[in-house]
């Protein structure tokens, strides 16, 4: 069937474009590797390009739908946090591949998608940043936390994720995000070695 | 002289492989970026894997290369992992393409090459964890702290550096290594929210 087919094709790509990188899969490569010709193929697509698109909206959208829901809600600003890296981590755990070429392959797009797909991203770090930030002007989250910053640290930790995580591996995709989540909140010192400088 | 004209070769691959990819960036390519013909950039090296491979190592010498000094010093913990922090968001600042590299196309290197990139590898976070586990031990740092995933949060945080750094941007290395080191010793909490267990 025409639709599974299409499927097959983004499933395909999305393996190759984490495996061997945007630039180093052909067209002629997925085709291969789903038994077909390469000019059958462009009965289904248009371009190279174009399934790199609709990887990245993809991804996107998945990204985007959980967090914008999270961020917007009534859960107090730890509890959406909390939330938030849950829906990431899941969200990375549950599409590996297609988190790799999101993370890593969206530079290869052509102007303007460059700059459409580079606006959706900032829409999610906004996400974020408002939980952030939200935390400390409620003053759960300390006022010397730089929103851009912690932002930055969280979008790290869960993203950086998709180069390690393994299905396979002792802890879930909750337990790993628990674990990380208390160490973001908690931070590593002691509680009485809090009032310390850093060491310089 | 040939030295030199070695050291562009590897300058320029790094570059080419860094925005590119590996698996994007041919022998060819790099000749042409350096006004030489194929088979005189052939004279230099042997095989583009073995660019790679040089890139590389040389990327892991200057990583284990600060961190084994300071994690086998007689600084204190939290003093090595301000010193651990400072010294690799240096290496990946003053080496963003060859960071890039280090971090991304080493799964295109063949074996056995692969194996001993990644022990190599796995020394450095050897170096990070026993800090970490160093800081457990002496009571400075939390005992609920797992020292895998506290390493794990730390090196996210500083590799993921490599994807966002700006040369140009406001924040030196150090001020980017001192924000990210405040948050990940005192977390996001203010203290009197850190009895609270993570809200469910």
């Amino acid at each position: 069937m025409a639709v599974d087919r299409k499927e097959q094709i983004y499933e395909t790509a999305t393996q190759l474009f984490a495996w061997r990188g945007y630039n180093g899969a052909s067209v002629r490569d997925i085709a291969r590797q789903l038994d077909l010709q390469g000019g059958s193929l462009y009965s289904h697509i248009t371009t190279k390009e174009e399934l790199l698109w609709t990887i990245l909206e993809r991804a996107a959208d998945q990204f985007l739908g959980v967090i914008e829901p999270i961020a917007w809600s009534d859960l107090s600003p730890a509890e959406k946090l909390r939330a938030a890296v849950h829906a990431h981590v899941g969200v990375v755990a549950s599409n590996l591949e297609a988190a790799t070429v999101y993370f890593h392959e969206w530079k290869f797009l052509t102007r303007p998608r460059r700059e459409q797909f580079l606006a959706r991203r900032r829409l999610y770090e906004h996400a974020m940043r408002a939980i952030v930030s939200e935390g400390v002007a409620a003053g759960v989250f300390r006022p010397q936390i730089d929103p851009t910053f912690a932002t930055l640290a969280v979008l790290s930790i869960v993203n950086w994720l998709s180069t390690w995580y393994d299905p396979d591996g002792p802890l879930s995709p909750a337990e790993i995000a628990d674990t990380f989540l208390s160490l973001l909140l908690n931070g590593l010192l002691v509680p009485e070695a809090l009032s310390e400088e850093v060491p310089s």
